[in-house]
């Protein structure tokens, strides 16, 4: 036991194990504990194949399973501490369990390393299936929830930071419905590719090939099969001692280029939160303070914070990248480093779902973001302008409209000075009332912008939903309750 | 015109344009002049699509479609000097030798980030499908045949740096085969996701809904399928200004990870290749030189390179993810950084291709392979000695090994001491003679490693060929001329 | 020679030899051709070494000087296609080029990276020396005088984008002008550490000891006392075939965090520059076009790209970190990847060049400045307002002004709220003028502001002028003219 | 209180919380609570510096001074969770501990970024101080004197990992010794240059001025002379909101570039552990495990862990350079990423002391270091004959080495080539008895090596005693004890 504020890594203290909801959330999965429970269930499913095979009796596959199951992680670490190595000492705890005819069979033909990654690779997949996804689709449903809610509220399209031509607000979310759709679907694809190994010391099946009388991929698959990972009927993968490292950096590029998306929201958000724009604000509770000697400052301390969190997160890829580089059979310098993955994991869930409650807590100023389009209206038309002009047959349009657009520093309405051109009035005077209105009122020039807010939650709730359910079925009910 | 050697940028001046071979297989990608070739088509392509849904005659097309096919690089940079906008620069070029009729229809309706990503995500597959992948497989193929011929040939496994228990030499290039499959899989796919867009400047099609008298998707998809790129029914995506970065990121990391495998490849290889350990050798000609003082030297130049390449390239793959953040509907901060993703490609397929010629200018010195296989016979034998002893009953199999492993600081011969102890001998003495050879011999305790070995190539070949021949049957012939 | 839009990166064809000027003056430092004609002035100088003490012939010293000035890149490029060994092949040139008896000097004792570690931390340092520093010092100049300019426009600061307390625009620009003076200073002592060496294969002088009848550290601090580079005298330093790696990583920090600086400033005026804010815009010539189909754009686009090449530069120095690690005396897998220290360098000249004229072209618009100042005058009057109420004895005077300014959801103003008050009313008419009007007026509520702006450049003038021309007093005319 | 096997961080479970020495020495600075304690020494030294000016009564800075002396971490985290804002949590747990009059003098005229900042910068300077120099300074007394005990054994360099030319053992040592002395440097003065400020929301003293009949530099400076932090007197810095950024990713840098160092000599040890090189060994205790499978194994496992360390800590330093971009006077989002730092400094700290206890856990095989000099005696030779043959008039010395040197297929003995050789022979039985020795035997052909590894300890630790004991003169007495 120690205290909280006598740790060291803010993921701890302040975001993980500091959130008691989120603390009870992770910790079958992410937590030290659990790592050593999907350890123990790993070196009993090894067993439990041996007993399926008839190399040794089911009473012992029962007994070591008993064992396995009351094993806790100090006992482990104490061992360790004693004997310097964590898979030997965890074996060291089941053997003292056992009878000495069990004994035998605990770890038998396998290495650390076997147990080590299928483990991690079983706990990382169940974190994604159980925790992580589940949680990226509620924001992705609240996000879609908003781009219908505002499918056709106008907003002025910005590029450079400066007004473009008008888009609607639903339209500025559905791209990231869209974005995280596509994210999400690579994290699930990476999970369940995340792949486990029985193959020994330096990944030829030494070990088991002369201890067992069958093909020890018999085994192997059999134990993976028990524990949901890929088999060898999946794909002819080579591993040393190690699993192959790609399939663990697959998914951490996954994750962090999820939580880059989040990191353009939220620096979105944050630009519609500015005083000038005020588009959006976050709801401040009575007793909440802004800024400790400003008592009026409102600030966008969510998105701040999940922007700061993709900065520390963000490059830690590299580690991966780098640990993809093991010498030879293995080299071990990937072992302290392949543990911060699960940090990587948990935080981009916390930061998932501070999202989530976040956009739930946002406030659209409607009256705002119609007054901003309404700001460059004089100038916004000039792109409807130039292209009316040029299908009504005048062919240098867009330098005419451009050349319009500077007069008056800029500050010119360009239509107001177009039907002031003698060459372009009768021509303007005569397009279609439709079009007119689209140069007259940029709420109007929104193009497909509704139809698109509209369409994006449809269309990525049922393609999730179906992805989800079929990989993984056994958690269908909770994806069937956030989407349908 | 400049010369070669008053440039700044090592992947000019030393390997991609300093290489004549190098230089005339990537300028028709991945050159600034290919860039510009790239942005013309897009603009054929959208003027095609209105003569074809009759907004503009078939005429006009064919005369546009003649002015792209005659502008050279170096005049849209003396525009864009003059107007500071690249392609406005470009689309002044194409007015320039076309009819006042013909003007009008240039670029109608889109923006710059229509035609410059389009282009590039076109360049970029095209790149994957003719040059990198093509040269990937050949990689592959040569791995493939370097583990079937040394697939037999027992070599030591080494874990920490240590001798741990036999592989053959065959099964380590196999798990290189097979980590490299998997990789070439990635970037395949990742070519075949990359996306264009011809939806205006802020995604909503605006300009083309109030242009045209169609739905502009169908436009849009009109010329996606006619540059080969996916169109919306491939997956609904919403776009900004720009198409939705994640495409493009995707690629980019599916590229970085496959210059790791190569980097762990190189690692092995320059281990193996020290002075002390000798198994392998880069082959010299007569007139190279490996040191300017030490006459003597012979290094493993190739793997250095290419390794020192992959530090110089991993973590360029920050910057893509930096680029995912976009604020709004675009902010133009990814407008220079991205344009160095060419270097990525075009670097990681100059490290390929030497990777494959090094390889296969590599020698085994078979004697030397099995030399340090012999050196630590006496102790690698614990494994199967405990394995053995295990299955013959003995329940602290392990720690009996492992205490006979350090006699004489670690200097004694495991099985002869074994055979010295009065309970383990009779044991011994009992167990079958295979398993008899395989204590006595390392050589004989490989497992499935040369059936692995074996294995990967037909495997890997098949799979690989299949694929590529169905995304991009245009170049199947390429495809089956290297592996099949 | 080849065509610029052949190549492949866009340092090349686009920023640094695309633009004439620039090739102009980078080319005596960062080009390939100087690398080598800095190798030679290596080789000149120890042969000169040589001679001083004796060892050979003046005579044989200025006939190997003549060789060493008359060899060209091409040559020794294609002298080292034959031999693979780019020193050995510039020796070779030398040889070629001199007599039997002169030949057996030519490179006497060392080592290839004795030549091109020298020869690289030469150009390095003369490349900041006459190049980076200089324009860095015009850059903070520039700032420096903008500060002053500006020293007493009122502006809004901003936190968390929201409107805070009044500052100066002034005092906004100050702080660069005091980020980027330390980093100049950085910059400086960096470059002035940048070390040669001449102690051969693994760093023992092994070679020169048996060869030389002198110390041979004599004959090293000699040669690098000729070019300028820290000998002995200046710390015991031990390096092995390569010098102390961290010597050119320093260097790439101080240049990588300087970036930093420029990024900041990018980024904060393209956010000023947004059309809700409009502080500041860049002025735009005639013919210059901000998109290709919106005709009225203006963008902030060199800002935008000094943000892009940010991103595209910052994560290089990960190649530099990780090429501190080389194995034993030496692994050569830096090799490729310090080649690419030249971009790094010669890509922050360009962001700071262009930064300076970009800033040079910025217009300030005074007006909209106060404007947006003035808009939440109601609001950040609560912190002056809950100062003066606590020094008039409201100990709870924070949370009286965080309640007045939550009032009509956050737009009450809150001094006319507090006059209201019947407590706060009868406290606030009895504070003295002058704090009256800092509640009044927020343009006179900007503490130190204006004294901090008019300060800055005096005291960074005066600073870094003094330590440049104590570290480079040959080049002290031209800091002068910069500076004062 | 919370389990430590139910955490998230591995820095946390395993590395620093996981390890109660570390935890008790890092605690004070580090942890959470640490910074919430350094919080209110800042708070309580700006009250103080109150009532140095007369401000308020000193009776009131005692009564502020008490309640900081109480506070407890939970209590501000309680608060916090309630009003949302850390320091105004942190303010309010003061104020209810203090009298109505005092209550308005407790963080007037300063914001929260004042006390968090000049917080942190004290908590890291005196890690630095007190825990982080004195650990590195006893890794580089343990390294230099391991330079001095093996300073004449002879040892054969290796570039490429190939046999280079001899060195000696305490020569790699001592390179490690001035590269680590050189970053210690570093990190002191990166330590003694971090900032505090004092001067409110935007940085332009505001509420400061309008509140204190004084220079609110004056109370800023007094202040920070009273936590012995930088003050104006040593260089005009500007601040904003935050201190600038710059002042804290100086030392991050640091930090990293010494973990490179680590990263570096972990690596050399790691590849001369090799089983077919074996000079150094880790001692392993009696029940000491190596591997789970593999009885006999016994690998470097501190030094894989360093180097796994560096991997998961090296690429954050881009988190700080990312940091160093904060919109305007302050965007907040460095707020999460900052925190990480500490855990940056604490693992350094981790690895620097394992490393210190490793190599002081290191076994040289004096015999096998020979054995392997030996080995290739009759290639390394090639240098040595070369120089000297050059040095008795052969012009073409080199190449006659080198081809000498390709004989026999890279076998034949070199010397003895010559030797055969009609012309070589000659000059060869007329050089000196003294070049004949270090022609026939290696171990007399190490140059310098002996007195270089000899000098270095003294060299450095004269000069860091006397750099940390001008510094810091407070610990003086520690940093004796460890090197003098």
């Amino acid at each position: 036991m120690t205290n909280l504020y006598d740790l060291f890594s803010p993921t701890d203290f302040r975001y993980l194990a500091g959130d008691a909801a989120f603390q009870q959330r992770l910790m079958p999965y992410l937590s030290e504990a659990a790592s050593i429970r999907y350890q123990l269930k790993v070196e009993k499913a090894l067993v439990d194949a041996y007993a399926n095979n008839g190399i040794c009796s089911r009473a012992i596959a029962a007994e070591v399973g008993q064992a396995c199951n009351s094993i806790v992680a100090e006992e482990v670490y104490q061992e360790e501490q004693r004997i310097k190595h964590n898979i030997r000492a965890l074996v060291n705890c089941i053997k003292k369990r056992v009878g000495a005819e069990a004994q035998r069979f605990v770890h038998l033909g396998i290495t650390s390393a076997d147990v080590l990654d299928t483990a991690n690779s079983m706990r990382y997949r169940d974190f994604c299936k159980d925790v992580l996804v589940p949680d990226l689709l509620k924001l992705e449903r609240g996000l879609g929830e908003m781009a219908q809610r505002y499918a056709d509220l106008p907003q002025i399209g910005r590029t450079h930071g400066k007004h473009a031509e008008p888009i609607t607000l639903g339209f500025w979310v559905a791209s990231f419905v869209s974005r995280l759709g596509k994210r999400i679907e690579k994290i699930v694809e990476s999970a369940c590719q995340l792949r486990g190994k029985m193959s020994g010391a330096v990944g030829c099946y030494n070990a088991m090939s002369i201890a067992l009388p069958v093909d020890p991929r018999q085994i192997e698959d059999e134990v993976l099969r028990s524990l949901a990972l890929p088999t060898h009927e999946t794909g002819e993968i080579v591993n040393t001692q190690i699993v192959e490292s790609e399939s663990l950096v697959d998914l951490a590029y996954a994750a962090t280029s999820a939580f880059s998306v989040l990191a353009n929201l939220s620096d979105d958000i944050r630009h519609l939160h500015r005083t000038e724009i005020g588009e959006l604000q976050e709801r401040y509770a009575e007793e909440h303070v802004g800024s400790s000697t400003m008592p009026h400052k409102r600030n966008p301390r969510n998105f701040e914070n999940i922007k700061s969190l993709w900065k520390a997160f963000v490059p830690r890829i590299l580690t991966c990248l780098m640990d993809q580089v093991s010498e030879h059979q293995r080299d071990l310098t990937n072992s302290a480093s392949s543990r911060y993955i699960t940090e990587l994991l948990g935080m981009l869930d916390y930061a998932v779902e501070r999202m989530r409650s976040a956009v739930a807590n946002l406030e659209v100023d409607e009256r705002k973001v119609r007054q901003n389009l309404a700001m460059s209206k004089g100038q916004t038309v000039a792109e409807p302008l130039y292209i009316i002009l040029a299908m009504h047959g005048v062919h240098d349009a867009y330098d005419r409209a451009r050349l319009l657009s500077r007069g008056n520093n800029g500050q010119q309405n360009v239509l107001e000075a177009a039907l002031t051109d003698p060459e372009l009035r009768p021509i303007l005077n005569k397009i279609p009332p439709d079009k007119q209105r689209a140069l007259a009122d940029p709420e109007k020039y929104t193009g497909l912008g509704e139809e698109i807010a509209r369409a994006a939650l449809d269309y990525w709730g049922v393609r999730l939903l179906a992805l989800c359910r079929q990989k993984w079925p056994d958690n269908a009910k909770a994806f069937d309750s956030i989407l349908s």
